[in-house]
């Protein structure tokens, strides 16, 4: 299985194989591989990847070593339910075929190569559902990266975007650098300028005094995780662009596959939220931006109640809660 | 006239000596010198350096170039009036003087020291009436750096801050890292930790969500200028904690001192917004964070209209507007 190393973007493009279950949770767990839907698809492929060599195994033995590797996988990122819902699709399948560990490899095998073709699919969906509501000469915010390199497709939050773009609508998009990792800036910006899409960076306190001035007419983001109630968990600073958009009566969408619904979850406060290692906000690059021992608080996630949500773009249509997966 | 070179902190504590307008107008310009009262005091020190070398000429010539000297002080940064004010402080005071160069310059050097330590009293002035703000265990978030570094004294929104933790009053700081040049991560941090105030670094998108689960009790930030009708300048970021304060009723107190009040300026968005390199959003320490060639907005400010200020706190006391200077 071979990845993109995310981390090096924009400044280099590495690529890496991966073979064991433990180096793809590893690749996810230190955003290598992100975004909510690839981390479910790099999942999928990376137990096919990972069982491999048991192909000759018999079946309950290859079933126990499936259900280890992916309780593996599931723990590398608690918030995007993604991840999950791919580990636990491709072990219903292992369990629902009949035969033994080179029946089921092979089974799984096709399941993780259709757990990729949906997602691309329904990026494409989401993008022609999300077409609506982008008119010619929008001004866009986006935060994060929710493009071609979070998805196996064209992106969620970006896909109506790109869609747009090839339809000679004309866009404009400020792009959130989304501290402490900036997504926005190294992965966000590459890929829009790739496409030839206006874009503008923008540290992510800029947003609101955009919006004062008018200059921002939609906010359009992703999400890791969307309660039953419409709650839903996404990149810290999300939020806070919901809540000045409401102040400034600017629309605010939130752009996911329906896989992203846990139904599960009655509320957006039940969903875990990653804290990650304070060095990611006190040093850059290796290179300390604080002082020494300085504390520091690192949400990956925050949640946005859903009232600030002006309507949901999926593929199954652009929706309001309450959902049932 | 020397200085530390705050670009190095916290990594190295570097001084300079300063003898020329230029090298101090390029300090101020390139922000080895910042913050709203310190950049009016290094103005007012700047001339007096620059001018120690003209105190044989004649007055008419000695008042020429120090107009000319105080032109290009001037115009270093647009935004904070504070500047302007001590020039023109010192411009008057030359006038308003009798004799030659020799007398003049002895003139503007008590005139300059006056201005430094006026500023001294006057942080201690705003952090007394400040005081009244913080009760025992508060929760404050600041943002940027308004505390010594940035004043002659005490700070302006870090001086109650300061005298509450004199007091043995239990104080927590939230300090928003303040991209894009990190003067909460490598000042204010530096100048809490060293005082022996528990505080906590966050990026700036990260107070939003804060609010939201009720972790912040109070917002105190500083101002670079102040309209007659309240609405005020400061680092770009501020306009959203306001709005972010008053969706989530948490009190929001600018903390300045009075010469930052512009009664010139009828209301905010006449103020002058410096727009600053797009280098200091696309790149760090020298290292490219954005793929080349990518376009960035880079304000400096940004305006907060004054009906989302709870109160101002100068050292005339706590008050409202309207302002006359």
């Amino acid at each position: 299985m071979r990845i993109i190393d995310q981390r090096a973007l924009p400044e280099a493009e590495i690529t890496r194989d991966l073979e064991s279950a433990e180096s793809v949770a590893d690749a996810i767990r230190t955003l290598q591989v992100r975004g909510a839907p690839l981390i479910g698809i790099a999942a999928a492929m990376g137990l096919v990847a990972a069982m491999r060599d048991d192909r000759a195994l018999a079946r309950a033995t290859f079933l126990g070593r499936l259900n280890q590797r992916a309780t593996l996988l599931g723990a590398a990122r608690p918030t995007a339910v993604n991840l999950r819902w791919a580990l636990e699709r491709m072990l219903t399948t292992a369990a629902a075929t009949a035969g033994e560990g080179s029946n089921l490899w092979e089974r799984l095998h096709v399941e993780a190569t259709s757990i990729w073709e949906e997602d691309r699919a329904m990026c494409r969906r989401i993008g022609e559902y999300g077409l609506s509501i982008l008119s010619d000469g929008a001004n866009v915010l986006t935060h994060c990266n929710t493009g071609a390199l979070a998805t196996g497709g064209i992106g969620t939050a970006l896909a109506p975007i790109y869609l747009a773009h090839e339809q000679g609508r004309r866009l404009h998009v400020y792009i959130d650098e989304t501290r402490p990792l900036l997504q926005g800036s190294r992965l966000t910006a590459w890929e829009l300028m790739h496409a030839g899409i206006a874009c503008t960076l923008i540290t992510d306190a800029t947003a609101a005094s955009l919006m004062r001035q008018a200059k921002v007419d939609t906010v359009l983001v992703g999400a890791d995780r969307i309660c039953a109630n419409g709650d839903f968990a996404n990149k810290i600073g999300t939020y806070g662009l919901a809540v000045l958009a409401r102040h400034h009566g600017v629309p605010f969408y939130c752009a996911a596959p329906w896989s992203t619904v846990d139904a599960s979850l009655a509320e957006g406060d039940l969903i875990p939220i990653e804290q990650r290692a304070p060095s990611e906000v006190t040093a850059m690059a290796g290179r300390p931006i604080a002082p020494d021992g300085a504390a520091a608080l690192n949400p990956a996630f925050d949640v946005t109640p859903s009232r600030y949500v002006t309507a949901f773009i999926t593929d199954r249509g652009i929706v309001q809660p309450p959902f049932r997966s």
